[in-house]
């Protein structure tokens, strides 16, 4: 019999033909048209993981089904290990500039381009793959196993926060893991400590009941956009922090220690600038490209739409006009109150001319994870075993809001062992998965289960 | 023999089914996908000018045709009357909100539904039809007649500005008509005698080179969309005036008297609201909603667009937004400086974190026409005729550029003597034209003409 390494060696290319099946199925949550696909890729997963051995079931929601599955043949004593993912995806369009079709895969440059490559069906992928090659290995797992994994990350979430608020001891386990984050570099590996939460919300301004033109109207309405234009102008203090009052009253600052490792690590604004393309960064005076990122909360634009944007020119104004915005939150900030903040700020704001109407598309709390726990510190063996160096400790700009509910609700150590890239384009055009790292996670997860089992 | 007045009354209703053949086709000018509809829309009117008895013609020019017709028939000492309009319509979608096709017209409730029904296929129609009852009248007609028909009116315009500068004889006449413009209400007639020019603009701002996640770079990076926001919030001071330096120079202030004379026409703050449906109204404190409308110049945003704005959420910072501008201008201000004025204040507020890339979409000078000239008394008394009242004298907001460009070139009166109401709804879902004004127009410019030749 091989090894469990052994097992996956042997298996590499099957393992990526079926990553490939996978990323075919657009399961776009947010997109109600796509709402069939969704529910086939949650059908799909099932099935393979019963497949591999396991029970595994779909659980209805309100929106998109959960996938759970679990192995307890390791019995009673032994550890128990749940992992998490979600295998929905962002919209994709071919029109943003892929160069191939988002929900075809193609291997090229050593890389896996698809949407959903890295963001989280790769990543997800490579758990299952680690778990089939326990499975076939020279002994039985160790550990009991089990999958919860969700079709709503990229969409609000709303489902999975409440089956973990509800169902605390059916996935009880001694650990949770979860591939949702990256790594510093290719060779350099590192660890997320810290999410940040998110609260999104989006904002229609009404005037007019009817579109109008512009030139019978102009200077006698307020235009819609022209008004979104003068609220979003008014989120943001000249010192690039957010004017939203209260809005950093619950933020924990990072200790002058946290901020000296984390200087450790470079990321200057002249890198920033390079890997992004701008002719000159921006954000927070006073703090760092990565303390920005990672440490502080922030207040984004996500979409503006309203008028007439596309060729040529059409002298409209609109009757209404609307703004998509996303608050990233750092842990203790409650999305629930930054939420009544902005509401409260933008209703004193927004003049009588024009009517607001809101919704919400739910958020999750930011994270902190204890980087001295024994399951952490597995965690930085595996990477170790793989790579030959110790991987890094970093906090993370993004946001896995499910962390903070397995860490509040069920009760035990979230790993976030991550192995996406920066340069991966995730949520853009042309998203990718570096080949020979997917094929290291595998490695790096079956050690965290050598290590982790004693 | 019958009357041209009979003429017209024996064949109305066909007249209106040959409307409806000429709003079928989609001659939308500003959208490059429509050139071939925009093409045939000429050659089918030349054809029909034809059939009339003119000899005519299309004119290629640099984008879309123009259409030219003459019939010099009543000799070198009579008059000659050359009639203006526009075969383009501005872009339709169903999903505006139309509840029949934009593109197949249907009579309901009195009125004829379709894009252009009333701006300006409709009301160019009248003129035609107008023509054909007098040259199957009683008499021959007494004037000599002649049409110029552009096909870029709602899409900059460039051709005809470019056409009448450069050939002034061609379109030699002693007074020109366009039907482009509306009366107050069903039972007011009323003459617009001034027209605001404009100028059109499209902005793209660009930040990174590619979009970016909102959580990673969030905080890091200037978001396009918060950078067109704070340059749109800046274009207007808080008294409702524009606030690019400059912008006012060149305006001519209302007279006193003529402010008395447009104070008589009541469009109240309270009557905008009801018209509109907008919560309150809004513009340049110190002045009435018709002077806002018709005096002053104004500046508009008529589209924004960046990142996600569809259903559902997606966390994304663009690469780039872009905002489409147009201003509005009063008699003797040069959209040319506008625009430079604009660019420039412009570059003053934008932030060294973005790029700026400036598309212009052509425009037009205001126009002011002499109220007390014989032949503005011609049309005076052709509407009271019909309506049995005098019409009014108008300051319009809307802008027909060739109207400064006839004036200034070919230097002759330019008569404004439209029927659309201010409900038709143009360049909005369900354009619509009232049918028994399509019929008085049609009276009245043969009124018109009996009038003039004397």
């Amino acid at each position: 019999m091989p090894t469990p390494h052994e097992y996956a060696h042997e298996h590499a290319e099957r393992f990526r033909q079926e990553l490939h099946d996978l990323l075919r199925i657009p399961s776009i949550s947010t997109d109600p048209a796509y709402r069939s696909e969704v529910r086939r890729c949650a059908d799909w997963l099932a099935a393979h993981l019963r497949g591999l051995g396991m029970t595994a079931e779909t659980i209805p929601t309100n929106r998109h089904p959960l996938v759970y599955a679990e192995w307890m043949g390791a019995g009673a004593d032994a550890k128990t290990v749940l992992t998490y993912g979600h295998y929905d995806v962002q919209p994709a369009d071919v029109d943003e500039g892929w160069h191939s079709d988002p929900f075809e895969p193609e291997e090229r440059d050593g890389n896996i381009y698809a949407r959903g490559a890295e963001d989280n069906k790769g990543q997800l992928w490579l758990q299952i793959k680690a778990v089939e090659s326990l499975f076939h290995g020279d002994q039985p797992p160790a550990c009991n196993l089990k999958f919860i994994i969700e079709g709503e990350e990229e969409s609000g979430g709303e489902s999975i926060a409440k089956y973990v608020a509800e169902n605390p001891e059916k996935l009880k386990a001694d650990v949770c893991l979860i591939s949702d984050t990256g790594i510093l570099a290719f060779d350099k590996p590192s660890i997320i400590y810290a999410l940040r939460g998110m609260v999104a919300t989006e904002l229609t301004v009404t005037g007019p009941d009817h579109d109008l033109h512009s030139g019978s109207f102009g200077g006698v309405v307020h235009n819609p956009l022209q008004v979104v234009a003068e609220i979003v102008s008014k989120l943001h203090n000249a010192d690039g922090s957010v004017a939203v009052p209260g809005f950093y009253d619950d933020v924990v600052m990072m200790s002058d220690a946290e901020r000296a490792e984390l200087a450790k690590t470079s990321w200057t604004e002249a890198e920033v600038a390079t890997e992004t393309g701008v002719p000159q960064t921006w954000g927070e005076v006073g703090f760092s490209p990565r303390e920005r990122a990672g440490g502080r909360p922030t207040l984004e634009i996500n979409g503006i739409g309203g008028g007439y944007a596309g060729i040529g020119f059409k002298t409209v104004i609109p009757s209404s006009a609307l703004v998509k915005i996303s608050c990233r939150l750092v842990a203790n900030q409650d999305p629930d109150r930054i939420y009544d903040l902005l509401k409260a700020y933008v209703a004193q704001i927004t003049p009588p001319t024009v009517t607001v109407e809101w919704k919400k598309f739910g958020g999750g709390h930011g994270a902190l994870v204890d980087i001295h726990a024994p399951e952490m510190q597995a965690a930085v063996r595996a990477y170790e075993n793989v790579w030959g160096v110790k991987p890094v400790f970093l906090r993370e700009g993004g946001s896995i809001p499910v962390v903070a509910d397995l860490q509040r609700h069920v009760g035990m150590p979230v790993l976030l062992i991550g192995f996406g890239l920066p340069t991966d384009n995730i949520h853009g055009p042309n998203e990718h998965f570096n080949i020979e790292l997917f094929h290291r996670g595998v490695d790096t997860i079956l050690h965290f289960y050598e290590i982790y089992a004693g």
